[in-house]
Formats: C-alpha cells, sequence, structure tokens
C-alpha cells in the first residue's frame, strides 16, 4: 500500500505507523526532515522553515516517488508525505516511512525515497530567522527546479 | 544524549520521538524491528516473539553501543529501546533512533547500532506459532551468544 500527503498541519505520526503495520513485515524505517535551527546560507538563527507547494502536482510527484521506489525494493507499505506552511524548529516536515520483510530493504528504500522526493517533488522553502528576515533555500539534491525567487528579505537592502 | 531501556510494555513511541527532538538536527532516522507472521525456520505461521533477556546486563549493553555509535557518528540524540515478553505480530520489539544535523550521519548511525545490537545485545527470542507452540530463533548476526536452548516444543516428539 501507498500514502502520499501534503499536509497542511502536524504529522499525525501514530496515524502514519499505523499504515505502515504489516503482518509480513519484520522492520520499519522512518526517515523524518526536521527544521532546524542552523542555517547552511546564513549565520543567523532559523525560527522555522515556511514550505510552499503547488499542491496537486506535488502529491502526484510523491505518488509517482512510492510506485518507482517499489520496483526496485521488496517492501510492504509506503507512507510519504510534506508538510506546507510554517514548520518551527524541532517539527518534522517531511516523513517517509516504509516496512518490509527485511531491515535492509526497508532502509534502502526509505533513503531512495528521500532522495527522489528531495530531487523532484516540487516544494520550496524558506528559512525564517528569529529577526523575522526570511530567505528562500536552494537543494543540491534537485537538478531542475527554477531558481528560487530573490524576493528575499535576507538580502542586504540597497 | 543517549536514552536506553528494555521494556514490558508496548513502546511508547511518542516519548521516545520527543527525547530524539534537538534544535540543531535536521534528520530523525528511526528503525523498528516488529514480530512479523512469516518465521524463517518454520513453516508454521507466527502470532508472537517472546523475548528473554538478562535486563541489567541488556541494559548496559544497549548503552554501550550508544557511546560507540557516536564515536563514529556526529549525531545529536540516540534512543534504543527492546522489548521483553509476549510481542504479538505487528508490533515493535526493537526501537532504534538516531537524530543528526544532517541525514546520512542519522541513517548510518541508525544502521551501525541495530549491526551492534544485534550482535552484541544478550536478548534472546522464541517464536510463538498459532498452534501455540514455540521454537527458539538464532541471530544470525550474532557471533558471540552460545547457541540458544533446546527445550523447545516445536521439535518432533518421540
Amino acid at each position: 500500500m501507498d500514502f502520499a500527503e501534503i499536509c497542511e498541519e502536524k504529522f499525525d505520526i501514530n496515524r502514519y505507523l499505523g499504515l505502515l503495520c504489516h503482518p509480513g513485515c519484520g522492520g520499519t524505517s522512518v526517515f523524518m526532515g526536521t527544521s532546524r535551527c542552523t542555517s547552511k546560507i546564513s549565520d543567523k538563527t532559523v525560527k522555522a522553515l515556511d514550505y510552499t507547494a503547488y499542491v496537486p502536482m506535488a502529491v502526484k510527484k510523491l505518488k509517482d516517488v512510492c510506485v518507482n521506489a517499489r520496483r526496485t525494493c521488496a517492501v510492504g507499505n509506503i507512507v510519504v508525505a510534506h508538510r506546507v506552511g510554517y514548520v518551527p524548529v524541532g517539527e518534522p516536515g517531511l516523513f517517509v516511512g516504509v516496512s518490509a520483510p527485511h531491515r535492509q530493504a526497508a532502509i534502502q528504500c526509505m533513503d531512495l525515497t528521500i532522495t527522489a522526493i528531495k530531487a523532484g517533488v516540487p516544494v520550496w522553502k524558506e528559512e525564517v530567522y528569529e529577526d523575522d528576515t526570511r530567505a528562500w533555500t536552494t537543494n543540491a539534491e534537485c537538478f531542475w527546479l527554477p531558481k528560487p525567487p530573490t524576493h528575499s528579505t535576507d538580502l542586504p537592502q540597497k
């Protein structure tokens, strides 16, 4: 079973773990990408990430990622979810879970799925700093997205 | 922070995820080993795993695993937990969680930690079948445990 959603609220982790449960699976591997306080592009302290997506396209791409992952790994259930909107530091913005009969398949599929999501699912993010300025971030793993918008309030004012 | 416990009740997953949370960490990787209905050693349907441990020794070894894992990976928090007693199919018996600034460190540390637990933490398990017979299982990853007890009720009666 594949489950994919774009989510405006906090993830319901217990629901996702329930969806992953499969009596033939001996391992469940989960990765959560969480907002963190340090930035790769600024010395400022991050207080949140703010995600933007074209939701119908993002959901379709998340589902495609699941279908492709299942082609290469012997797995049970796959659950992928991405938040949109304001995600404070410490909260997860990406959830990827895979159950499989064996551990290595679960971990491998989980890792492949994250890479595919970062490379191909159209979700943009802005870092929001403690001083309430913002900056769009680029995703080094993404090869096709256009450069992010340049109207960041983090740029020096001339 | 390292947290390790041997647990007689169902895991409190939300508590573990709370312990893993770290403002400097952008990724949290979790693996749960779950009881599954198929067996490597029998054609019978499994309905549960029944874990036995010498708890003080097992907790000490779990803590040692965390200390060693932290030496090789740049991680934030590590949470490891193993259940003892009767774990029905679908429920997790092993929880390993790692938060880290970056995804690859979280996944690598999680994988290393599972391998170390399976190789070196003294927890034995019996498969419990639908017909209420039982069989001790061996762990292929463990190099030092003695052969499991042979009083299985799954053995043919002579």
